[in-house]
């Protein structure tokens, strides 16, 4: 199972990147008042976060609960200094649902983060990865 | 040092997420055919290609080598079972300097990929991350 990715050059803060299909991503590490798109450590975040997510609404429809929504928010802390990764991640999951179970759900999103998603494992192990959730009736 | 990003559902298979900036990124797990966005494991493998990019340009640049472009191919083996991390990546840039001697050249990206790019930093021990490169006068 190979992934590929090409990337290009636009300026020394901002690049593009395409993979195999041609769908292009812009990235840039301008300061928050010019930026336009995603930095690198943004997508890793959002790499988690979305990854994940596939696996939870998956398994909530698997169990036939009903689903109407899903949102996230995720924070990352980083090192103080380099190499700066993540020594934290946590994602908060909020369900629009109407009868999918606390219990349920707790265990859903520590099996899509600890195992189902494949970025949450290809993060190193000692970044402690945690996740709380709100069921929205 | 904290990163956030939030996410919205947008279809089983498709997500939005967006910084703190409100610059938004969506993702999506189609098959190739149809897909337009990248999927979270090409994320992944973008977030490290762009990190490490930034860093290698600006070595060449303090090192007042010439600098022309920068271009990277980049991909990753996924273990063949879950969890499909990646068990190996490799990224090869090709950057077209006039001067810049092959040595500096494996120094700067070592360094940038191992050292400097937070994204590099934040992967499992045991993911082989390997470079490559070439220098086009």
């Amino acid at each position: 199972m190979e992934v590929k990715v090409s990337m290009s050059y636009l300026d020394d803060e901002k690049y593009s990147v395409k993979n195999i299909s041609g769908n292009e991503l812009v990235v840039d590490m301008y300061a928050r008042d010019k930026k336009k798109n995603l930095s690198p450590m943004e997508l890793l975040l959002s790499a988690v976060t979305t990854c994940a997510a596939v696996e939870v609404v998956s398994m909530i429809k698997k169990r036939r609960r009903d689903f109407k929504d899903l949102k996230a928010e995720s924070s990352g802390v980083r090192a103080g200094s380099h190499p700066m990764y993540y020594k934290e991640i946590h994602v908060k999951y909020i369900i629009y649902s109407k009868d999918l179970q606390e219990k349920e759900a707790d265990r859903f999103i520590n099996l899509a983060l600890s195992k189902y998603c494949s970025v949450g494992s290809s993060i190193r192990k000692d970044t402690q990865i945690e996740h709380s959730f709100e069921i929205v009736r």
